[in-house]
């Protein structure tokens, strides 16, 4: 059967069902309404990825700083802006002003999407962020399809942007589109912050929300980002915690210039060899960082916390293998995921300054800077780690006695991220989930960081839902990142249960 | 006075002595005509110096590859072989073909010199070792004048070119023609192997050398190579040794891609953290190296060796202030000049495949490449280094218990070379300084590695003796590049002086 006329008929099954239904009566007037949106989603559900097909089709990339791509970002904000209109909400396109790279050059910040719909005193305010910023692509990447059209293979709809973050943008809208149409009152006020410069760090957001702290944001109760993705293919996921990261530099300088290795070499102490001893002082060969007090402040695990992690949906030799690691330092599920998003982690990123590229250049190099990360966890205190990060290498250095100059900076510092599983929107989503899906979600964190979940947990001071639509496999960042049409649109659906089960709950 | 007045001043009070000489009979036929070749090169030296103008004038750079600078490095070569010519020496132009470069680009190599001049069976043959061929220069590098316009300022003649090495192959040249000019009789046959490709790598040069070795080169007695530099402002050297070098790659790897820090930090055995450790292992903070047996084979330092070093004229406190180098790692200038010369060195160069921009990418480089080499020194033998390094790298390894893969290669191997410095050229050399310079050389090495000098020695089987012209400070490869116009005219003086040194002892 041509999937086209499948899908008409499972929606005119689903609205045979829900006559059906009405006629039994339901088993409550809200699972009614359910059935509704969920008919009104399968049946449109072709519209959905034609916009999807749409948005795509825009070369929003934020990465390359190249104006017709900051001009493609503009008009991505407008077409954003224009279809919440359409739906009846009113909408601002904040303008965050011009951003000044590096080598001079000066780009426009795409503007910011503050919008709302509903403004009832009596039904909770939930915001909803997301991104229409992309990373770069283009097919010489390694892309098998047009990455700017999207293309629908096997149930799997290719495109960059896809997944993170234009479909589960959409799917929000699509949920709130779905009251519209079907003359339904919305459950909840909704309001949206979307911006256009995530993939760049999110330039200029940060003093936005805090502007907007007592405007825009006074009214919000529950804020929900969906920018991550499940741990698995076919099991929902909540997030609720992200690690945070200090990023550090060590440099060792001997003088500004490089020497030959010839006519130098052997009566120097040579940066790099000061360099090399500083960095390999940091973890042992298992990964356990040797910074002294380093874990003393990492919060206690708890019965409660453990038994999450055996819960999750990982097959451990799927994902080493997906990962294409032939051994990972830990051998079960649980050490795994706990290492990756409740205990701190150590990196070395590189070295600036000694010689890096093909070839066998005899230079000894004159001032190197060594680049490493922790990612931090809660309740790690970003100012601790920096004294204990510098402590430590002043004595590692102090051993070699060395004459040459080390200086150790932290460049970045992001605070982790935890949320509070029991708020009433984690158990809002839970019941979203076992709804749409008929499961219950993974509990799942996420190890990298992400700092707009902080931004407004500090700001805003409310609870900060993390609610992903796409599998694990979708690829965002990758060649051929996609989102399956079954999580775009029962995702859609999940939007619209959450609406439900939040206004419920809040009461 | 006008500097030029004064130099014509200068020669005519020479001319003057060395007739008030001939009047009083001179010491020896010898030393008459030395005067008189002196006293020529002092009335010539404008000429001298207006030749190099017309030579430093040709960009003859070897390392860009660039069809228009190969054009002119072959106008180098016929310019020179046009100038031998005329003082009637026999001129091959050797065709060399043309290399591929790793980008698939195809260049000419510019054809080397072979010329003689003198086939006489009761002269000894000298033949001279040198290059046309320049490092790349522009003023926006830090040149105070055009690199390409020979610049006399106070007694130095700037120009890129100047002291490496077409200040010393025109003083071989000047001393020749001195002897023409006057209708003398030279007092050694000559032959000259003149090069383009020397700052390039010399590429197929060993091949010529290995072709030519029963034609050109069986008449041959002496190699002279001038193409180093005094380790004194004023003090002439002798050079007796240089350094080897093996080059080692060393290359963890976990994957053929990268990972995010934050998604895969913590659960991964960082190819990062492996190299920093490997590399860590090589020397100890006082640049001891740690890899087992690698001192074994290093020739043991004679009492007469001993010596050698004390006598050098080396102001440690200057060395130091000009190599803008805190400390060193030896204090006294016999440690300093035994661990650039007759000690073995390691360097590290640098990783390739890690973070090297600037910036604070999260990244956890899934494949790493580090560099670094040995300075090998008699009588270290190369494939024991090689298995020592990979014994010990191994070693190492095997202790951190990693699941990545390893791979050490010795990526280039060129060995050490060492000359007797009882040879009669040695001593030769050290008369025709003795009565030029009125003084004894600095009997000095070189740290870093002249592939050529070995391959003369192994291949020809004659004596090879490094007779520099230029002062500690000219600056080769650097911005600025000088040579003095002292050094230039009494090192042209050196080389006459020299002919007939080496032609007496050589009876």
């Amino acid at each position: 059967m041509d999937p086209k006329l499948g899908r008409m008929v499972s929606a005119l099954l689903a609205l045979l069902l829900l006559l059906l239904g009405g006629m039994s009566s339901p088993s409550s007037p809200q699972a009614g309404l359910l059935e509704k949106v969920f008919w009104y989603m399968d049946l449109h559900q072709d519209e959905f990825v034609q916009k999807l097909k749409e948005w795509v089709a825009i070369e929003s990339d934020s990465i390359q700083p190249v104006p017709h791509l900051r001009q493609e970002l503009s008009r991505m904000m407008a077409v954003a802006a224009e279809e919440l209109r359409r739906l009846g909400a009113s909408v601002d396109l904040e303008d965050l002003g011009s951003q000044q790279l590096p080598d001079g050059q000066t780009l426009p910040i795409p503007p910011v999407i503050l919008g709302e719909l509903g403004n009832d005193p009596g039904k909770p305010t939930v915001c909803f962020y997301g991104h229409l910023d992309v990373q770069p692509a283009t097919q010489a990447d390694g892309w098998l399809t047009d990455p700017y059209t999207l293309t629908e293979v096997d149930g799997k709809l290719y495109g960059r942007g896809a997944t993170d973050n234009k479909g589960p943008v959409l799917a929000w809208i699509n949920a709130m589109r779905a009251f519209r149409a079907l003359e339904e009152d919305l459950p909840v006020n909704i309001k949206f912050i979307i911006e256009g410069m995530e993939e760049a760090g999110s330039v200029a957001l940060e003093e936005l929300v805090r502007r907007e702290k007592d405007r825009f944001f006074s009214s919000v109760d529950y804020i929900v980002i969906s920018d991550n993705l499940w741990v698995s293919q076919r099991r929902p996921a909540l997030i609720y915690g992200t690690r945070g990261n200090c990023y550090f530099t060590v440099e060792v300088t001997c003088r500004d210039q490089d020497f030959h290795s010839g006519t130098f070499g052997g009566i120097l102490q040579e940066p790099m060899a000061d360099l090399v001893a500083l960095l390999g002082s940091l973890t042992d060969s298992a990964g356990h960082i040797l910074i002294p007090g380093i874990y003393d402040h990492v919060a206690p695990l708890t019965e409660e916390e453990k038994e999450l992690y055996g819960a999750i949906d990982l097959d451990l030799e799927e994902y080493r293998n997906s990962s294409r690691v032939k051994k990972f330092l830990f051998d079960t599920k649980e050490e795994i995921l706990m290492h990756l998003w409740r205990y701190p982690s150590l990196s070395i990123h590189g070295i600036e300054g000694a010689f890096d590229e093909p070839g066998t250049k005899t230079v000894i190099p004159g001032r190197v800077l060594g680049k490493f990360s922790i990612r931090l966890v809660p309740h790690m205190n970003m100012s601790v780690v920096e004294k204990q990060v510098q402590q430590y290498l002043q004595y590692i250095f102090s051993q070699r006695n060395s004459s040459n100059q080390m200086a150790v900076s932290m460049v970045l510092g992001l605070h982790p991220w935890i949320a509070d599983i029991k708020d009433h929107q984690y158990l809002a989503a839970k019941r979203a989930i076992k709804t749409v899906f008929g499961t219950e979600p993974d509990m799942i964190r996420d190890g990298s960081t992400i700092p707009i979940a902080k931004i407004f947990q500090d700001i805003i001071q409310k609870s900060v839902l993390m609610l992903p639509l796409g599998a694990v496999d979708d690829g965002e960042h990758s060649q051929n990142e996609k989102i399956n049409r079954w999580n775009y649109i029962e995702g859609s659906k999940l939007f619209a249960a959450f609406f439900l089960e939040v206004a419920q709950l809040h009461e």
